[in-house]
């Protein structure tokens, strides 16, 4: 373990976003993207209308709809608002394009010292949940006259700084971890036969939306979806919950996204109902086995590609490789799916301080009419790591 | 109303699409927006990583991810898999973009030929909800050597395929609309003094989950947002819950949107908890006022505009105009908010039969310390109008 490594961790987000613009010869950084511009000042959008710019050399500048509420903005940000939502104005991007370009000029900056990432594909959702954020892709290509420095090594390096949270986003993954987990209680208390898959969904994301107001919680929202007895066999390549109700001997398998003030968990738990036959039990032990081989191999300095296989080893040693079918993982917590390397065979990168990763191997087998996965969110710390999805002292249920 | 319009609503999607097509010189059109999918196929993606090609003179083809789930797809529908989940696969977008290629080449269409849309401002989320559906930006891009029929007027010739909805859709945009209405008694049930906001939402969006399995209902998923007393002033401009406690004189607004099977409701409603003061009692009688004044005008041949004006000229005349700050509806069905013109004032486009609009005006009073909407969702008959929202025979609570 480098001392680079130990330090990483530990360096301010603003120090990390200049180091970024200097190492790519940038002056500004344009941001829209909601996990964007959380990372970038700890904002977290409402209706995903906003717009940031990130200055090398001066304090960043924030452009919000007019209807954007304002009392979940960070104290500090400059603040200037364009008229999304006023009924007058019938292009307010129009606006803002030309409002980016003012700030620019007066930054003295030329369109190949500014940079942006003109992709939205799995970003996350912003408090405004039930449809895609509202720019446009039209918006991207006119913002492109303005931000020329859009080159795949410079967009690498972007992505990077999503890598290594610190400690304050540690703090907020793992309270997103602890909403979720109260989320699980419920998973757990309704998990018996006669209910169905979407009852207990609906009975999880209730719980989980029911935090708002506690602890600071402004956003929480859940996705989650319900697997049991044979449908479970189908979670490896899909998650969704059907009206099938629990039978006596299912396995039930819950996947769930979590997202509290912007910041998100990613679990899974499978559980029993009943007695399952044996052939059946077996499965889950063998993914619960895979799963903590894999937690426990977790710390600075290992591959990618070795923590896969500390799970896949294990799966394989019982016959059954051809049912785990997906990577064992990927980072998380500014998106159900942070960008960066997947735990994957052979993946060759190696873990870091400040990572928090997912831990998922499963095990899908239609023939025993049944699936299973556990999958925990770890932080990789200087000397191993904290599992941030288990509640300190409980065992794995 | 002209024959023209009354043909129009009975005009099956596959000839629409045709005509489309012909009067825009296409031969083929390629759609992956999650609605342009159900709307031109019936088909509604789970990831919304599928993509379709329509055909003028072949049969469409669609393609599906390898973790598509198939039961949802209609039958009859040519599928092609491409591998997007295969481990071994790390850039499964070339191999669909190739495969398009060749699908193109085979019809002998020329890339001027080959119109899509870009861009994915707003669309409907999949089935997966919980993040921005993963086609990249670049994949766009990538198309778009295949694809270069993009000008403004055939984008707009599109757009307007959304806005005359058939009866088979208008039945399952009933349909959603029912399942929204099973989710708003719940709100009335647990609008009380002493919950939460975000707990009476939570109640909301559990209830309309928990209908998955009955009456062929594959996908059902709310998104309610609920603001009480003070916080119902701020309605006009976002919507979100909060943990604030309902109290006794409140007014509590929800806004709610449901999406049943791929298809949309958005509807609002405002109820007063115990005995509001008449100040602001007057408030909610004023917009119950002004909506059902503009859902009476909702006919075949009147102009956007004068359906605005309805709603704004009661809430003008008295006194309160500059409290009502939004439009007053949009089309809707395919989405949460449909592409489309705009219940705005001065809108000159006229009603046809078909449309499916929402009416919504709203009075907002910071200083009363309250505000109120409500929503429904109208559909444009032949002789009149046909609110989708409200239960036969039932009056608006």
């Amino acid at each position: 373990m480098s001392t680079n490594l130990v330090t990483a961790n530990t360096i301010p987000r603003a120090q990390q976003i200049l180091a970024f613009l200097q190492q790519h010869d940038l002056r500004a950084w344009i941001a829209w993207r909601p996990d964007e511009l959380l990372m970038l000042s700890g904002y977290f959008p409402y209706w995903g209308a906003s717009l940031l710019i990130c200055f090398a050399d001066a304090e960043p500048i924030l452009f919000v709809p007019l209807l954007e509420p304002r009392d979940h903005i960070p104290a500090g940000l400059r603040v200037q608002e364009y008229p999304w939502g006023d009924l007058k104005c019938s292009d307010p991007y129009s606006v803002l394009v030309s409002a980016v370009g003012d700030e620019l000029s007066k930054a003295k900056t030329k369109s190949e010292q500014v940079g942006m990432n003109p992709s939205s594909s799995r970003t996350s959702l912003p408090i405004q949940a039930g449809e895609q954020i509202p720019i446009p892709e039209g918006f991207a290509g006119r913002l492109s006259a303005l931000a020329t420095k859009i080159e795949p090594r410079c967009q690498a390096g972007f992505a990077d700084l999503y890598l290594r949270k610190t400690p304050e986003e540690i703090t907020a993954i793992r309270q997103a971890n602890g909403v979720a987990n109260i989320g699980l209680e419920a998973f757990f208390e309704n998990s018996r036969a006669g209910i169905s898959e979407a009852e207990v969904a609906a009975a999880v994301e209730a719980t989980i939306y029911s935090q708002i107001g506690h602890d600071g919680i402004f956003h929480s929202r859940g996705w989650a979806m319900v697997q049991s007895g044979p449908n479970s066999a189908d979670a490896g390549r899909f998650n969704r919950s059907t009206g099938r109700r629990l039978e006596d001997g299912d396995l039930v398998l819950i996947e769930l996204a979590t997202c509290v003030n912007g910041y998100w968990s990613d679990l899974t738990r499978t559980s029993a109902v009943g007695s399952p036959k044996p052939e059946v039990a077996q499965i889950l032990a063998i993914a619960k086995d895979a799963q903590q081989a894999a937690v426990d191999g977790v710390r600075p300095g290992v591959t990618a590609g070795h923590i896969d296989s500390l799970a896949r080893d294990k799966i394989a040693a019982q016959g059954l490789s051809s049912f785990f079918t997906h990577h064992t993982g990927h980072h998380v917590g500014f998106r159900y799916h942070d960008p960066g390397f997947l735990i994957l065979p052979g993946e060759p990168t190696k873990l870091e301080p400040g990572m928090v990763i997912t831990i998922e191997p499963g095990v899908y087998v239609p023939e025993r009419g049944c699936g299973a996965r556990i999958e925990d969110n770890v932080l990789v710390t200087e000397s191993g790591h904290e599992v941030l999805s288990r509640l300190e002292g409980s065992e794995l249920q």
